[in-house]
């Protein structure tokens, strides 16, 4: 795979300095069309050998193209804002909207063949975390994402040869790191695991570019070549080709039985036992926020539901009990501006909270798979991959603490219909009510399509649906907080 | 101030409960309004005695609020990113938008008083942060804030029996902060220089409300009642009074004689002198800015002037010499959604750089004073109150360590018609250039106005202007570039 990377490659100063400054022309040109339309945001990953010239190349690009439609970020050293969420979260915080590039040094693949290399993972964990990162591009290209990604690569011999050149001027040392590069086994491990983490994550939607780093012109120049290219092609096609969909229609659609007409709408609580049983759950989730424990997890909770479900009620017999100094309580509507430049899972990971807390999502990422389903807001191909997306989302979170509980609040037709029109009578209650909720409920069957299939395809051990019986509000509160509080446990448990 | 909130105020239980309902109810209309009208944010302000009721209250107005457009906020610890900027960073980051209710505990007033009751600071400098915060609260207030101050007090001997019972209530003991308050001498500075602060920052605008601590009913009853009262008057006052400005023209308009005018535009630098001076500075800068006390410091630079003045080839100059992992630039054009629905310097805060780094502003905050003066986007109220408004946030920047450095780039109007017919003409130029910018034009003599009350009201020592005479370029660029190296060294010698 390095062995081209590894001639000798080298570009004249007379046939650079000719081919510049066309070719900062076309940069600036694609740059300023790409702020134009603002369709998409292009992302280009810088990674490969110590000394290969990787800062040199950005620093470059910068000077070349406009720096106020590019942004450079490092990802180094953890903040203590990043150590108390999932891993993923500092990238998606940084990721450039639609119409601007970000650069990205010191990516997914440094930390996960830094740490491959001084041994702090095995090579099952290695692939484990290629493959994540390849789910994560994969998804980003299909929101529309432009990436690039680069090895500067240099054998061992040139290696050597550029450190020390690095380390002698005083103004470009910084460009060395203090990772044990002169080692000789670390360059071959390096190069070992790079070669197999490229391998594995070189894809047609987003390949790997190896440039060899030993000459400043051949590899500027290749880079830039490649970035332009890229980028004019995707500027003029209008339409990106999306994948094509498996075509044969879910499961769940062909007969009307599935896990929503399976449930006894009919159970209750009355009163009393309501009273008890309120009070000892939320005693219970009060305990349990505060237990030392937690400060090893997160908790994020998803209420979706019919609509005049009892979300609202129910989140706010949850909330009751807690400080609220520890939750949060995100209404999912539409997207705002900044958000709909970014792909659509980001704005719910701006609130993914920090160990200790409790983010409480009213509606959530599943609206991709029910309301932009049903009225069409999104394709077909964007919701069916969207099952996938929201799985490898929900493991991201899982795998690092949070613990993720899931409910539908399930009512019946009638039930909806008494509780629309009580509402449309009680003064305090009008506004909850609106035309969209009766027009929703001309759809109905599928709605009930669309929930079927969703629980069937994202309910998991790591997060599991969890269906409320909800025409009686006590029982579904109370059912609610129960839930909530034996997947606490459960975590707790584990370790 | 704080006898009448030592009476021992009690409601008692049925005359509460007969009045919660209607409380209620009238809160949550009030609270769908505001989010309906998105006209205003609500920023309420708890403070006070220590087991004074200040958690419960706020746990209370919680659920009898919907907390979905409540974030409540707690400032104890800070951050490392928080540390690494302004102190106001952290509030600025978590203000609530119009249309939502954000609750600050722990805020600027806690930070101010725990530090005096410590000694860690003496009364002129806690006078300075009241006086501070006033400031801030008035921004706040003029940008349409609606602010809520709530003091909760107790007498020293409720306070200890109220710590007592709290310690002994394991569900409650949260609600005990460990700074040692069971101390007399505690109570009585906490009372002594609250009293300095409530009554130094007690205004029409954001009065405080002082509020017996004993009795929850009366707290819960007094805090709730205040706040709905005050937002059904604020949700009815379509437009808010503003104050008035003062209405004598600003001094510059008098006559035609003025900075600008006194300008020697004819100055310029050949080109073998400017790659010898271009090439010194941008060295400087390099070494500066990797200069081990650059740790204690952050550079921000704004970039004003003519439209063509050659704003983005300064730019260039400056970006050019750094590495690109520890510069920003943030181009301003029309705010985003989210940064409509806040205060105008919001946008402006959230790229203020940590340590260590730069943030290069192309166009900034001044586009109040100029753009949206002269092309009337705001009222004159609004753009003759940013000079005071405006000193103030960069005082809170250069106080804590942030180099600012501010350039008008100056060119007169021959210049500026031959660079935009070059754009005109020059393939890759031309997006530079729009029908706006001829009719910009057309309102040159405004502008002048406009820039010569900027420079006047708010060049100062910390934060002076530079006037850049950019008829040549090349001298622009490395004016631009020798003030930058010489305002680093001089924070340098400072510390």
């Amino acid at each position: 795979m390095f062995e081209s990377a590894e001639l000798g490659h080298v570009i004249d100063q007379e046939t650079f300095d000719a081919a510049i400054p066309a070719l900062r022309e076309a940069l600036l040109d694609a740059q300023f069309e790409l702020q134009r339309q603002a369709r998409f945001p292009v992302l280009i990953l810088i990674n490969g050998i110590e000394g290969a010239g990787k800062g040199e190349t950005v620093k470059l690009l910068n000077e070349w193209m406009d720096p106020r439609i590019i942004q450079v970020e490092t990802f180094d050293v953890q903040t203590d804002e990043e150590l108390a969420r999932p891993p993923d979260w500092r990238y998606w915080r940084r990721l450039p909207p639609k119409g601007r590039i970000g650069i990205f040094f010191g990516n997914w693949y440094s930390q996960m063949l830094n740490a491959r290399v001084q041994g702090r993972i095995k090579t099952a964990r290695l692939d484990q975390a290629s493959d994540a990162a390849e789910r994560m591009e994969r998804m980003l290209c299909d929101e529309g994402a432009l990436i690039f990604k680069f090895w500067f690569h240099l054998s061992k011999k040139q290696m050597n040869k550029r450190l020390e050149l690095l380390k002698a001027d005083p103004l470009r040392s910084w460009q060395v790191s203090p990772f044990e590069w002169g080692q000789s086994r670390v360059y071959d491990k390096f190069v070992r695991y790079g070669e197999r983490v490229l391998r594995r994550t070189s894809r047609d939607y987003a390949p790997w570019y190896v440039v060899e780093g030993l000459d400043a012109n051949y590899r500027s120049l290749t880079v830039a070549r490649i970035i332009l290219e890229g980028l004019q092609v995707a500027l003029k096609t209008r339409a990106r080709p999306k994948r094509q969909p498996h075509v044969a229609p879910l499961v769940s659609s062909f007969d009307k039985v599935n896990l929503l007409s399976h449930l006894d709408l009919g159970q209750s609580l009355d009163k009393d036992a309501y009273r008890v049983e309120l009070a000892t759950e939320q005693a219970r989730l009060s305990r349990l926020m505060s237990d030392k424990r937690m400060r090893r997890h997160a908790l994020v909770t998803v209420f979706e539901g019919n609509d005049a479900a009892g979300k609202g009620g129910a989140i706010r017999r949850v909330t009751e009990a807690l400080d609220p100094r520890i939750y949060r309580v995100v209404q999912v509507a539409a997207p705002s501006e900044e958000e709909r430049a970014q792909p659509y899972l980001w704005r719910f990971w701006r609130h993914i909270p920090a160990r200790g807390k409790l983010t409480i999502f009213d509606r959530s990422w599943y609206g991709r798979v029910l309301v932009e389903r049903v009225e069409g807001f999104c394709s077909q191909a964007d919701w069916l991959r969207a099952y996938g997306e929201i799985s490898d989302f929900e493991e991201s979170l899982t795998t690092h603490g949070v613990v993720l509980v899931k409910f539908w609040l399930a009512i019946d037709r009638d039930t909806q219909e008494q509780r629309f029109r009580e509402r449309e009578e009680i003064g305090y209650k009008r506004f909850k009510i609106t035309a969209d909720d009766w027009r929703n409920r001309e759809k109905w069957d599928e709605y009930v399509d669309a929930v079927a299939d969703m629980v069937d395809r994202t309910s998991n051990e790591i997060a599991p649906w969890t269906l409320v019986e909800a025409n009686d509000k006590r029982f579904a509160r109370v059912k609610v907080l129960r839930t909530i509080n034996e997947a606490l446990e459960k975590a707790f448990a584990r370790n």
